[in-house]
């Protein structure tokens, strides 16, 4: 049992919660609590950290994980649990969980897979890591095939993002693009149709069709997508708001859009 | 200028900011940042605190809703601002706002003052602040009359929930209801069609019909409804999910079933 905040695992593990240099570097991130382990897929799954207390509840669970995964759990004090934790309340489980999806190299090759009417999100200088989390949870709610970022998107293996997900950071294929742009064309040159969702949009969104290959094109918090970005759209969608309100909440805009698609293709 | 963090206005803000209990005594909430003092509406604005920096660049609009409110603001020093203020950078404003809305006594009024077809949202036991600040922002985008919440709903004058509304808070009917289960069986009797957003509906929530007086009943993030609640409803609506994911967070399926409904209503 590690019962030393000094000790250099421990040390480590701080280091990946909180930069993003470590995990990546390492290619790896943090997945902590119960639901979040239950779901790791065990071929990525490299470490298991525990609190007594936990693995005494949850050791059939936790021996069936690590047997998967051909490791041992490391059985941390309640102390050292906490100060590692991300989280004010820790369930006493964490995973060191390997990356996939980092870069934007064949994302290309989901398209040709995908038989019919792929369906995409383009976020684009998203900075909230709860509203990251948020999204990817509701895009694989929505049916969506897959995530493209800009590179300065808040990074998807914050340890907020992560647990917004809700797991399905371990399912929904995401990518970072080098050039967000560059993306965006080659959506459409996979005859993709790409949808904007802007504040000055022609269109209302639920006069447009989703059913063919779409994808949307989701901005900042603050900004929305840059101009450039929405240039680039075949079509900008307007959300219609009552009342004084000015915008809406990046993920809930995103939400309004995906089930919106979902709903027609249903 | 207020120099000191033991000056007991300080302490009061502090206290505004910290404790529920305080703002209700006083019947006052605290609302940050240059947005939510832009859209302050006046008749409710009792006090005004910036800082020099704030001041000097805000000149004209500070003095404006001064005078609207008949008050005169105070400067506290950069020290004693951060020291009060809710978020890591602040912008130099706060205004202590008077509260409306508390409680469920003639909420039923709204009803009769809408000439046709009221849209409600009832909140059961919803917890997290920022998903309350946002779902009140999107009900007054989806062009919602009026929240009923129950009385062990977050408070939404708490400062997060009052950031995530982005004005919203001054604008949406609110109401705390003593009994939810009560207030549900009055909106039964004024004729409202009740939906329950829940995982066992056995309606899709896009083929109900939300054109007349509708009421979406909403859970707790992690548990639901509670079952009292949802039995009182006239139908259970569920939201389709593709993937593994369990559920939606609460502010999204909120949205998802406020917007379909908006988007019949149009």
């Amino acid at each position: 049992m590690i019962t030393s905040t000094s000790n250099p695992k421990v040390k480590r593990l701080v280091n990946l919660k909180k930069r993003r240099k470590a995990r990546d570097d390492e290619g790896v991130f943090l997945a902590e609590g119960i639901r979040m382990f239950r779901e790791v897929p065990t071929d990525l799954l490299l470490e298991v950290y525990v609190t007594e207390g936990f693995y005494k509840k949850e050791k059939e669970l936790t021996d069936i994980l690590c047997r998967q995964a051909k490791i041992r759990q490391e059985v941390l004090s309640d102390t050292v649990f906490a100060y590692v934790s991300d989280t004010k309340t820790p369930q006493g489980v964490m995973c060191v969980v390997r990356q996939r999806n980092k870069t934007a190299k064949k994302w290309e090759r989901l398209i040709e897979k995908e038989q019919q009417k792929p369906f995409f999100l383009v976020l684009d200088n998203l900075q909230d890591p709860g509203n990251m989390g948020t999204v990817i949870r509701t895009a694989e709610a929505a049916g969506v095939t897959g995530i493209l970022m800009s590179a300065d998107c808040v990074d998807v293996y914050n340890p907020k993002t992560i647990r917004s997900t809700m797991g399905s950071v371990y399912r929904m294929p995401l990518w970072y693009a080098e050039d967000i742009c560059e993306a965006v064309r080659e959506l459409k040159r996979q005859g993709i149709h790409t949808y904007a969702a802007h504040l000055e949009g022609t269109v209302v969104y639920d006069e447009a069709e989703y059913r063919e290959g779409t994808a949307f094109l989701i901005g900042n918090e603050g900004n929305g997508l840059r101009q450039e970005v929405a240039e680039l759209a075949d079509t900008w969608v307007r959300i219609p708001m009552a009342g004084q309100v000015e915008s809406l909440n990046a993920a809930i805009a995103a939400a309004v859009l995906m089930f919106e698609a979902g709903r027609q293709r249903r």
